[in-house]
């Protein structure tokens, strides 16, 4: 099959942040990003494993939002294709020879039929890999950038309009009547570069940052409680059954949902099985069955458009994975055929 | 100061238990514990470090209860100052030369002024500490038992008794009118060899096994989901702030509590500073902010008089930390003098 | 740059070993990896995240020697491509429609310029990716086939080899007179698909499979010393330079040389930065400057032509990494341009 | 058995050494050790989970040696009690009301049988505990000093003589002619507080701090790595076969050996096994029988007497662990009644 374009992997966010000194307080002193770049509206962070100029650009601005989710393509040819790709679908396109932040060059922002702000680039800034600057770790260490993950009403043709631009899909979440709940589709050898959430959208679930070991995540957790921070700590750590991963969710000072994640499994080749879990299997978004509080499933960060606007939202007609699973017609089973005890989450209210 | 005998652990727990096999199926198949020795009533069940016979034992019996929560004293005679001692208090004790289970000799069993089972032994049978018998292991592997903790209505006059025979107080909650929430106290050089937890009571809160490391909770949790079995965790895993412990809470078939616990700190010093900690403080039980379920709060095991019977169970009449800290009235906060965001709990539902 | 057939990843490894019921103990007791098929003269194994029938086969025979390096190659006309490719080299190559160990289908065997048995395959038979079953996994859990370590006299000739059957070098070991001491190459986003080490050759150094975690790879020495087995341990655990994993190395029953390895970095980019290491530098190979033992340099296993007959080793005329480093007239320094402490392995004699 | 004074535990050890600043960046900079006070001559240093004042006392002097090991003991009056007790064993002591080193209050100090400088104290000033201050720790945290281990040239008699104060042993090499080569004693619920190592002594042999978990000593290697003072790792890391913990041995700038160590085991029962360890089994010292380093039985530092003069170092007559281990006469084995393969280290040479 062939692609319009080759996207290399997931490679950049840029998010609007309303207090650029608190942002920077949680993703630089607490998180421990390291910070490639800086002036006071824009601050470019990076994971210790990173070779490119940066993994999160932090920009001030008046509402809270994603303005860019960057790809990296394989070649330089590969950003002419994708703007050509996307002016043929009709999409809005902006190319900048010089890029849209610091550290990369020639890029094109596109407003993509989903409703999302996708940039692609290939010239980029090397900057030095960190990985064997262990006097820099820090116990709970960010060494990668992994995926985003994005909402939008409609998962079966957002996963169409995907795969169209070469992703994959590795695992979703459907129901008996075939509703598909959620998507991940990866480019490079992991579960995903993103994936999608049904939801009211074009909105941004999260970014995720991975580390090395399970302690690393663990760690970030207690240093969030001698912080007095723990209030930030959203759902987890637990272990998902959707990628197998070892994951924690974070919100930042303006709400921008952060996940710590580690240890999927490798997808490289073609044929790679992809996993479909029941929207009611309780082990689904959580391997073992804890609870997934109701924000997780209903807040997420707003995304614009190429003039800095928010990108209206649209609701999502499809059923929720909330009601469906934990609201007062919703059922989830520990074991299929489990009729007894509902869901664990019941037991605890 | 004197103590009237010398304590120097908590050495093992006999529970009854209702379906025998099932049990084994849970502490054996699951969990990994080590049959020292078994029939088709009685189950005797080691840890891998352990080198006296068993730390738990399982009983067949009619209803699920504590049949005895068991000490290991300095030497023979300390069974006879037990002896006394419980005496003189005018409780009731039977002593047994040749013991009351598999593998443990004389011993005294007393129903204590909180009206619990305990038993005080030194004599045992010694067994291979497998500690080095790494071919034995599971990434789950049990290698300690860690501690009781009990539910009594009056914390601060259980916690006068346990000190009047030798225990001492590292950790305990309160709030600012004086009312104690719960109270942990140890003989060996750990956080604690039993605690109090405030409610209705004699009941046994849970009994406590060790880790090595986080992970191997963590791989607890992993194999229950994948056994789906993930509904008998009820808590966790999570940090505590009492204890400083990496946890986690299971239910065994019969409802009973296990703790899985590990890294908690040095308390052997005769000056180990105690630490109180507000009921209202959210990083109390779990230092992450994440909710205690309320079953954990509310349900126990009964316990057993030296009939065999249960113990009537008393009401707590001073305030419960449940209602105090997640009902309509009760609150907690996770930085002093918070006002606006209530709780975390709260926030989730 | 276009390539002549596309390869996936590294996928198994055939070895050929003496004694089938050493090896299974070996491979299958101590190591823990699953069997998915097995006769009395071929056992086939996998990885607990390994989707494909086997990542190892043990096959009876009268040498020990590795019988075929196999690749996994994107589509089945790239076993064509494959074919012709090494036809056009002017290798010998055999092609088997029905495959040539169990479980794999159409795949073609080469002898390749280096002297290597390769094979390449694109069917294959999907079996259970056990990764969700953590009921199965042992303490030194082995999830992935990493990568294979080849023997060969001319490192730079080797790599432009297997650069121009698409492999791209990550890493590699120089001194300042150029002469190249190992290579580092890739397909999927790993360090490595295989190595090159140079020295007689063609041989096979070892072949690496993943763990999750550093304890993991812990867990497997302690497991061997509780099976008296620790003299199969023959270098580490350590940390690499090269490639930043964690890392051990055993050899089998047969001296077939096996790695467990852990958490090196992500490579896809197309600009993915090179490494070079100074051959003198003395955390190179072991990051924290505990000494390679020389076995670890001069041992590795034969490699067969396709009629099962061990290809005749060349000799390196080239330099010995072992010789410039600890030799007598070696050299390694910790801090470049030390002059004092010659090396740490002589501080040790 | 009654003792003559109640040792709760090792405390802390004052080492002097002759650049202090280079003393400094290697305890706080490098390994993180926490300073509770400091003036141009002394450092007062603690680990992360203490509520005394110190662990470490580092002092500036013309002569590298250890000035102190001190003991804390249970009340004030045992102060008293030792003090009498060293001087009616003829040695020589001294008394200080307001002790030896800041922050301590009332100690006396003596020389005791085997030429060791032993500090006896109980008033010490309280200081924060800092184990939930999880925004202090480094990957590599020190969490408690775990024991000290002496070098003394007849063993037995040293075991004695800390049998005689309270002490008991919990393992112990022995080869079969009754030659004992080393002993581990504990009065603390651990495998020691202090160790005697067969050699030329009185000489301090190493301090160990503890870290939580295997994955923390790894970090401290991987630090020293990027620091590019991988060749002040002298041994490890390693599974002990004696204690069963996980080990790795440093040496400071003035060549003090340090390790770092976690993971022994409960031994707080009056009857806890002993274990002996035959001098030939190759996984006693090393779990997994990789070579001891002969300069980690050769070398260790000078203990001072009472005026600051380094004690005289007396010859150990009995035969040398390492000469019957790894000498040209020694030999050890993997497995008992091995003869084919003499051992591990030779394999490598």
């Amino acid at each position: 099959m062939t692609i319009p374009f080759d996207i290399v992997r997931c490679a950049y966010a840029e998010l609007v942040v309303t207090d650029l000194a608190a942002a920077r307080a949680f993703y630089v002193d607490v998180l421990g990003l390291v910070v490639t770049e800086e002036d006071e509206n824009v601050i470019c962070l990076r994971t210790l494993e990173e070779f490119i100029h940066h993994n999160l650009v932090l920009r001030r601005g008046p509402v809270a939002a994603a303005a860019a989710l960057a790809f990296r393509v394989r070649t330089p040819e590969d950003v002419d294709r994708a703007e050509r790709h996307y002016r043929d679908l009709g999409c809005r396109t902006e190319r900048r020879a010089s890029g849209f932040v610091p550290g990369v060059g020639d890029a094109v922002r596109v407003i993509d039929p989903l409703g999302f702000p996708y940039e692609f680039f290939f010239e980029v800034e090397h900057v030095e890999r960190l990985a064997w600057r262990y006097d820099l770790y820090t116990p709970g260490a960010l060494v990668r950038l992994d995926h985003f993950n994005q909402v939008t009403p409609d998962v079966p043709a957002g996963r169409d309009y995907l795969e169209s631009i070469g992703f994959r899909v590795t695992e979703d979440i459907q129901d008996a009547d075939g509703v598909t709940y959620a998507a991940w589709l990866h480019r490079k050898d992991t579960v995903h570069d993103t994936a999608l959430t049904g939801g009211d959208g074009p909105r941004l679930h999260h970014i995720a940052f991975s580390t090395h070991e399970k302690h690393n995540i663990i760690a970030i957790c207690d240093k969030l409680g001698a912080l007095r921070l723990s209030d930030v700590i959203e759902r987890g750590p637990g272990r998902h059954g959707v990628s197998n991963a070892f994951y924690l969710y974070l919100r930042d000072p303006d709400g921008h949902r952060v996940e710590i994640y580690t240890q999927d499994y490798y997808t490289g080749d073609p044929d790679n099985p992809v996993v479909t879990w029941d929207v009611h299997d309780n082990q689904r978004r959580d391997w073992w069955g804890n609870p997934v509080v109701p924000s997780w499933y209903t807040e997420a960060s707003l995304v614009l458009d190429l003039d800095g606007e928010p990108q209206p939202v649209v609701h999502r007609e499809q059923p929720s994975e909330l009601a469906v699973t934990i609201g007062a017609d919703g059922f989830s089973y520990t074991r299929e055929g489990d009729t007894e005890k509902g869901f664990k989450l019941g037991q605890q209210l």
